[in-house]
């Protein structure tokens, strides 16, 4: 088994070279001097603005509207000073992020301890805690180790997931609170300049992420091994609890995250720009830092949980299924660990697609950001295509068998590489679909930003429609990645599928993060009083961001698709259910109800936001009316209010949707069996795919239009224009309806249908014991 | 078998007596004298308005505002000129929906010669158009008439079919446009007087539906049996296609109905009450007349066409199951016809209840009028349970077989008993989930009110959460009725729980078009410039009926579910397909598809309605910008262009969603196999339930919430409005986007899962026979 040893060399390489090119970045980044305080590397950890974030103490200056005059800026206005508060603004966003990063984990802390105690009372009560072996359930013959040996290292591998989930994101937001700054401060070097520091930062994390993803689970699957020896079956059963360790995490992640960014932006919206007339991120607004804080807490450290969360799931689903094929059954370690030599070939492609954007073809203007980003997405493709094709023939024997449900099936290596190559595609397809729904170079957004014309109502109704029509291709994408996949590999073709739209996931985070690196970069700017020129570029570095992060919640939610479908197959395979029959009532009730459960968890997290929107505007008028000379800038807000409102509701609110995600397969399971469960599974799955795509996209696509009336670009946008008309305001109506579909309710969905997805899969082997109390 | 002469004699004489009921209401209704020249019966049919709709001619009196005046109205203005004003305004809003309608059915004319003769060409093809017998399908043994026969007589079903729901369409159009006028002169004798005519004239509606549809499938079978003998098996099955006949005239009647009723309310309220703040239904408005004709086209003769398709379509369900059952084994009449003797008990059933509301106990004060409406749902559903024991225990052998997909189930007659039971109680359960979530009088739509403090975007986010969460009940209701019918009575005990549900039809119908009917009289009432006194009391009329519209639409939606399951699992049987395996990569992928199609559907009909909505805007803004005077009410504005407009928006935007819904079926089941197909409709119904329910109470609440702080019944609500505040105006703007959620998309979704499944079922034989040519 030389392959197999070759196998152990390159994945701890490649993730090695992963780590190293994000550290090679950050060190980029770190060149750029944010002040003689804020060495590089530290993050902006210093004191005054943090005790005044705590404390509300008086201002030290960050506020700083006073000295700002609309008609007198000038460049002059870039220089030292502007550096001290930029750095200043970028320590307050930091400390605001971790602050609430620390006190949200210590709540995930109490409830990761709690739910690995339940995990292992459930698989341990499977075989009533005996410590004896069992046979193999797929392997006949065999005896494999006990059950409650799953028991306790499928606990411990949810445990790491979770570590391994939260470290993610936490990488992902000091990096982003680390660059932002940086980004407004290059761009005063011009566009160039600012898209390769903001690219770069994404790149550290897109990096990070999906080496350490690579490496813990790598490391884990080696250390249990030392454990279950050549009981695969066991070992792989284990590891999944790993992907529902991480996606659990993922999910408070999303909508704790979700909920504070959009409470404060909602909230800063309609009273900044609605009542007061006043620009986004101006500082006189209480609620901006607040609302800069939840860009990095939601967008991302929420996304990069959820992306690590679907990368561990949809590897343990193919680790799992493939343990139980022939590979499995042969012990060839090469072809089992096909899923990692995978995502360690993206890390590769990721690699030279990167230096594509910062290196061999730099961006020089404004118009070839957007065009930049897109090319990472063709290239990252192509070139993976090839690696798979590389992957494919080199790891896999030429021929072997996988099960479809109890049949044997014959799959030869080249099919496996189409079953990745069609992730991939569709995966690209889905991207350009939302570009065309969400970007306003195109007519979908122009129409909607023409509906402004008539009022805010007629914006919302065509604002939904788009939503709605931008479901149709990427529906029939993920429909053919999963009619091929299944047709060629069965279950494991749809989980390599997944895969295949994941390879080039360091890429996607990267440009995903650009996104609200941005955007804050953006904030900065303008609360630390800088030129209108440096706004105008850190302002289309932002609307290309809104675009990639479109396409980088299209790709989560595509990849969700199919990673839940394959966890789907790995339960009903390991739960022996014989089929699932929509025609058996059991079935069918549970694909109503469980079509059903995106709309509760919708309905859930939209009125969080809501109600957190509506105190928090509460608080914001309030500030303006009691506090003298707010208005005018001669007297800074209280910051810390406002972010303290934002943290409250989000861990207040984050626990009902968590709650109900989570429960509802148990209680599917335990009390209505695994038939119900199976329909319930299939029903979330089919519904929440749609609401996911149509939220997010609705959302996108009024925030360019909104963008498209400000930028007045061309004669259309001038014509609706400018900032402050009519249809600005009407604009302005549609975007922050937008936010939580966008930011809130949409991408949870993801996590919603993947993490029900493993948790059956994990429960699986009680639910198959003890499962169906009510009816069996 | 004597009880099979008696189900002879029941049924038309029921049917008959339902006639006579509607036909005495409609007398009593027309005691109401309109004025000298509108004789009682003749709706209102004279020449002025007429010619003045066609042909742009000067006013000729209808407008009138010129001699209103807010201050000076008294009650001497609700004499004999304002009687005249009304007869005309009715006779005005009488002739354009004639106009529309006769215009939709030329076209629906051409539509269903067309299908009717594909119905024939792909059921001919079955057999090669042969005109020999052949064994029958599930009698084994015996031989049955050709396919050629089917073939004929399912195209003369269709026909039928589509003729009895456009003439029911049409029926409460006309009786609608007679009793509205009639309401409102009602008004001034009392509330108790006008809810008595408003409601009276829904029951003749309600009445002469059920009756019809009943009376006409009777016939239709009895003539048949004619040609087919004791072929029972190819009976049914032919006369499925009179389901199919009278959904596709729904769909259309409700997708063309709504698109233009829509258009003209949208398009009224965006400029009338938004832009000139002015009052809804006031006469200087343009669009006025086309909003109150699309009340009557869409509300009126669209519903009528979808709850008859409904009752169509679980009847043949209900037929089709039961003959290929023991009951048709057995040539059982009496048991076969038991659908027909449920909905016959119905009509007695209706008729009682209806006799509470007029006769009984009535309504005297405003707050009378909402209990009223809720009693006759709990009247109805408690004597209609014991009406269905009675007929269970009279009409069906004690015990029978039922075929569950090839496995023989024992059945008793109590458990059918139950199975119509928990169709009646979960409809109850629907009802009042609906009203809860719509009505001003509950928490729900108080906070929506509450959150337009904050503007147009919390309200709006608010009313999304609300509709979402608005699904729970009724999925668990509709999942309840689902598992108790599956399990007693497999398929048939579906078809029966939504005869249950819909046995109370006539009711239903009843306070479902008092709506409309109290609306137009409302505004009927502020063009004929009456006092402020009968306003108030045609608005309490309507604000009760919004909540009965959203209840009637739930009871549409809830039997849509069990009908459109019904369907599923007789074309399931019919096809030939074993099971129905989610597993199986073509039916997750048709699952997955079917899913999407609600969206895209939604997609379609909101952007049409959006469209012509921005066209009807400019057009109002172009009449009171260029007709000098109008604005003060000394010029009249030109009525008939707006009406031209949603007509033509109407007709031509109702065939793209009316394609996609006829030909998915089609697609799925020729290329691409019954496996796929069947899958596609499961996933339609799971998910276009969910957006279904969620639309409509979405645009229910959003609409009570702005009436709520309209009439400022509370501290709370005063402190919301008063008319004209920033809060209601932002009230508004969640009511407009309401509308085609509530009105277009969200019914017509109804139709859609029925649709796709009654069509399934009817082109079962050609799909089994020659379907999916890509993948078999």
């Amino acid at each position: 088994m030389g392959s197999a040893a070759a196998a152990d060399v390159v994945i701890p390489a490649c993730a090695a070279v992963g780590i190293a090119f994000a550290l090679w970045q950050w060190f980029l980044v770190s060149r750029v001097k944010m002040s003689a305080y804020a060495a590089p590397g530290n993050g902006g950890h210093h004191g005054g603005p943090v005790f005044r974030m705590e404390d509300d103490e008086e201002d030290v200056g960050m506020g700083g509207a006073g000295d700002r005059d609309e008609e007198e800026e000038e460049t002059a206005g870039d220089g030292t000073v502007a550096v001290a508060r930029c750095a200043e603004i970028q320590s307050a966003i930091s400390v605001g992020a971790n602050s609430f990063l620390f006190t949200q984990y210590k709540y995930l802390a109490a409830f990761t301890v709690v739910f690995a105690v339940v995990i292992f009372l459930f698989l341990g009560s499977v075989h009533r805690f005996s410590t004896d072996s069992r046979p193999c359930q797929y392997t006949s013959g065999r005896t494999c180790k006990p059950a409650l040996a799953n028991a306790v290292f499928s606990s411990v591998a949810f445990l790491l997931g979770a570590a391994t989930s939260v470290v993610s994101g936490y990488l992902g937001m000091r990096i982003a609170t680390y660059a932002n700054g940086r980004t407004t401060l290059e761009a005063r070097r011009g566009v160039g300049a600012a898209f390769a520091t903001a690219f770069r930062s994404g790149a550290v994390m897109g990096f990070l992420l999906a080496s350490l993803g690579l490496l813990v689970l790598y490391i884990t699957i080696k250390v249990f091994g030392l454990y279950y020896g050549d009981d695969w079956e066991s070992l792989y059963e284990s590891i999944t609890g790993y992907g529902l360790g991480g996606s659990s995490m993922a999910l408070f992640g999303r909508v704790g995250g979700g909920i504070y960014t959009k409470a404060a932006d909602v909230g800063a919206d309609l009273v900044g720009k609605v009542e007061r007339n006043i620009p986004e991120d101006d500082p006189r607004n209480p609620a901006v830092i607040a609302d800069n804080v939840g860009d990095n807490v939601g967008d991302i450290a929420g996304m990069g949980s959820d992306l690590f969360g679907s990368y561990a799931e949809s590897t343990c689903a193919a680790l799992f299924v493939a343990s139980i094929s022939s590979f499995g059954a042969d012990h060839n370690f090469a072809a089992v660990a096909y899923p990692l030599l995978i995502s360690s070939a993206g890390l590769l492609v990721c690699l030279v697609t990167t230096l594509f954007a910062t290196d061999l073809f730099k961006v020089k203007t404004v118009r070839g950001v957007a065009p930049a980003l897109k090319l990472q997405l063709i290239i990252s493709t192509v070139l993976m295509t090839v690696a798979a094709l590389v992957v494919s023939l080199a790891a896999l024997p030429a021929k072997f068998t996988m099960f479809d449900f109890g049949e044997a099936k014959q799959v030869k290596n080249w099919h496996l590489f189409l079953c990745v190559a069609i992730g991939l595609w569709a995966g690209l397809a889905i991207g350009f679909t939302t570009e065309y729904f969400t970007s306003n170079a195109y007519s979908p957004v122009r129409d909607v930003a023409d509906s402004c014309r008539t009022g805010a109502a007629t914006n919302v109704i065509f604002g939904l429609a788009l939503g709605y029509k931008s479901v149709i291709v990427p529906v029939f994408a993920i429909a053919v990645s999963i009619y091929v996949g299944f047709t060629l590999a069965s279950i494991y073709g749809i989980a390599v599928a997944a895969l295949g739209m994941l390879s080039t996931v360091a890429t996607g985070l990267a440009i995903d993060a650009y996104g609200p690196i941005s955007d804050n970069a953006g904030g900065i700017a303008e609360m630390a009083g800088m030129s209108r020129r440096i706004r105008q570029r850190t302002d289309a570095l932002d609307a290309a961001g809104n675009t990639t992060a479109a396409i980088g919640k299209g790709f989560a939610i595509g990849s969700a698709a199919l990673v839940s479908l394959a966890l789907f197959g790995a339960f009903v395979s390991r739960a022996g259910v014989e089929d699932v029959n929509v025609l058996n009532p059991k079935v069918f009730v549970g694909l109503l109800v469980g079509a059903m459960l995106p709309y509760w968890f919708s309905a859930m997290t939209m009125k969080s936001v809501g109600s957190a929107a509506l105190k928090m505007v509460e608080e914001v008028r309030r500030q303006f009316i009691t506090i003298p000379g707010l208005m005018e800038g001669r007297a800074a807000p209280d910051y810390a209010r406002c972010v303290r409102i934002s943290t409250d509701a989000s861990l207040k609110e984050m626990m009902p949707p968590g709650a109900l995600v989570l429960l509802a397969p148990l209680v599917a399971g335990t009390f209505f069996g695994v038939s119900t469960l199976a329909g319930l599974l299939a029903g979330a799955l089919v519904s929440g795919v749609q609401i996911a795509i149509s939220a997010s996209n609705s959302g996108g696509a009024w925030d360019n239009a909104k963008k498209y009336i400000e930028a007045g670009a061309s004669d259309h946008a001038k014509s609706l224009g400018p900032k402050g008309s009519d249809a600005h305001k009407a604009a302005v109506i549609g975007d922050t309806i937008g936010d939580p579909l966008k930011d809130t309710s949409g991408p949870s969905l993801n996590i919603l249908i993947k993490l029900m997805a493993v948790e059956s899969l994990v429960f699986a082997p009680f639910f198959a014991a003890h499962g169906g109390l009510i009816f069996k």
